[in-house]
């Protein structure tokens, strides 16, 4: 898969000592050589990690140049010293590259409720600031350097030619695997192209697509203090803003770079044998089919029938009428891996053997329920629930 | 413990081939010798099994003569076939003590989608007929008849003087072990009592002891499409309807009783190390600690942390700040075990070993949230998630 790095950027991945083993990044800094657009969507969680309650404060806005990110602690209901802690790290990452303490944004992701250890970051900031590159290498760094339970760096570059033969460029990067509904790994994103944005439309292209993305994934249905999708436009490629044909090709180009990014959350989500892809049709609206698929998408009996290849589509009907959603449910349809299960409300036999392997030799399971209430509809991804999720997550702090 | 029977019951549970293991009792009849009032409360599930659909049609009400339950198929989403079946348990039952069709209740857990094979069910229903007896050891055999993946038969008896000497008696049976929020193991229980009530003071003394305990427990977050909660009282033990301060008696009995008995269901969650008592103060209103309590007992990094004695207390405040409910983060207090580690919004300093040894080496885990809104509280009762969980549900149906 081609990188494809937009102009004007640079990256680094370090380890700065948060992770016990020193093979592997903890530290990660992205900058701008010019000043840019910064737009970014938060964890609504009322709990908020101090880095969520920095960067809200800040965008969207204009003249960021660095975003400096750590993995192993959140800085979460960690108090006044929390906030002062990640002020600090977004000012020493954007004064690294020559900017003011109010030109940089923060992440942190890891466990709750311990303090920064800032002698660590402080060092690690400065040596992240040393091998800051525009290559794929720094790229990459930039990637892990915010992995927790990740077991792969995620990442989704694109390049778009413009009608006026304008190239502009972007390239995402994304950690988690658990404490996902956007887990106590989280949810970290950001996203950077070289197109020119106003940061009011930055802000809104970003949230279109979050919606679309971000927000209709789920591993365990937890969502984090600490979620934060950022989006950085330095306009490096482009002489005036993207307007027009060009915007509206832009925002479908960011709107699938955050679905592919996103997707790769549940497809890594801990423990995970199953990625499960739940699709929702025929609802009233949009938000009906929004909240039955997360229903289904958070049920343990589901996720841990898919886990056992097993075609138990009573609990997926079940769980879709625990949603508060009115429907009829007579005429309810379900369909597992294209084989249809259920129609009408009535159970249709099936060859069991048949569905059982072909839940077990795809590492994707495919839900189809249908509704006849209406025209909307939604597509929602989790993950199924393994003994190995459980392991994981008995012994995260100790 | 002692048993106590109340006047003018009799049950019976008896092997008719559901369950594969023929030493497994697998129906459950429990009759009144008089014809006795019936309330109930009914899962809320909008995919309701076919038993929910025809017990809710006729309770509130008098002159009941039977229930029958049966385990391993719920008779669920079996449309209009698992309607007749359901009305025809419910008249043989009836019947079988010389009732008529309507006089008879009807309960069934288990799988989902699959048509009971009425055949065993009615053989079963005969023979069950032909042991019924007043004995300690029918009213545990009812109790075990309605076992699915519960590892104990679930009952509590209470006896209480009435001020005019009268002694009245109330008997509950359950099942459920996971499909809890109250799986598709299902929550079934039925309590008898030889107390004279009129159906709609039944009625609505069930919905109030079901709100503190029935509705007070989750093992896994899913409402099962079969919960049912039965009340029968046949008024044998007294010659005219309880009033006064002998109402007020019978209905904090009445709720002792039903709470004893919910707490049973995530005591015995489906592999479940630790039981979890949720305990919620100073919210502005009851509902409002509900919410939040149900968050924190749903949420698998809560649980998976309890599960491995890890005292990460930062799920559960993360927890709460998804509720939806409003408070000033700032002012949130937790012990857990007893052990203060957070207060006012700030983590506290403790000794790990000490706090990771006491969730180890009890089986009941305790966690206070207090908050600074208001007087209103409530305590929740739900289970740790382990490996087991997952082993039991990922091989259910096949």
């Amino acid at each position: 898969m081609n990188i494809y790095i937009p102009k004007g950027y640079r990256f680094a991945g370090v380890h700065c000592g948060l992770k016990s083993d020193s093979k592997l990044l903890d530290l990660s800094l992205i900058v701008s050589d010019i000043p840019a657009v910064a737009a970014g969507v938060f964890t609504p969680n009322l709990v908020c990690g101090a880095p969520v309650q920095v960067d809200r404060s800040r965008v969207p806005g204009q003249g960021f140049r660095a975003v400096v990110a750590n993995s192993r602690c959140a800085n979460a209901c960690t108090g006044e010293q929390g906030i002062c802690d990640a002020e600090e790290m977004a000012a020493l990452a954007a004064q690294s590259v020559g900017g003011n303490t109010q030109q940089g944004l923060v992440m942190s992701t890891g466990v709750i409720g311990t303090l920064l250890p800032m002698d660590k970051i402080r060092n690690g900031i400065k040596t992240a600031a040393e091998k800051l590159t525009a290559s794929e290498t720094g790229f990459l760094n930039a990637a892990q350097g915010i992995m927790t339970t990740d077991t792969v760096e995620k990442y989704v570059t694109k390049s778009l030619t413009l009608k006026n033969g304008e190239t502009i460029t972007l390239a995402g990067i994304c950690k988690g695997a658990a404490m996902i509904a956007p887990k106590l790994a989280t949810m970290l994103a950001v996203i950077v192209t070289d197109a020119a944005l106003e940061p009011s439309v930055a802000q809104k292209l970003l949230q279109n697509s979050a919606e679309d993305s971000f927000n209709c994934i789920s591993v365990d249905g937890h969502t984090s203090t600490s979620d934060i999708l950022l989006l950085l436009a330095n306009g490096a490629a482009q002489s005036i803003p993207l307007h027009g044909d060009n915007f509206e090709l832009f925002a479908k180009t960011l709107r699938e770079l955050c679905i592919e990014l996103a997707v790769k959350i549940p497809e890594d989500g801990e423990g995970a044998s199953h990625l499960i892809t739940i699709d929702i049709e025929g609802c009233k609206t949009r938000n009906d089919a929004k909240i039955i698929a997360r229903k289904i998408a958070e049920d343990a009996l589901v996720k841990t029938a898919i886990c056992g290849a097993d075609p138990n589509w009573g609990r997926i009907v079940s769980a879709s009428g625990t949603a508060g959603v009115s429907y009829d449910p007579k005429k309810i349809s379900l369909k597992l891996n294209g084989f249809e299960l259920f129609k009408n409300g009535e159970p249709l036999p099936f060859d069991k053997k048949t569905v059982v392997t072909s839940i077990r030799n795809n590492r994707t399971t495919h839900i189809l329920l249908t509704f006849v209430e209406g025209d909307s509809g939604i597509r929602f991804w989790t993950t199924d629930l393994t003994s190995e999720y459980v392991r994981l997550n008995s012994d995260y702090t100790t």
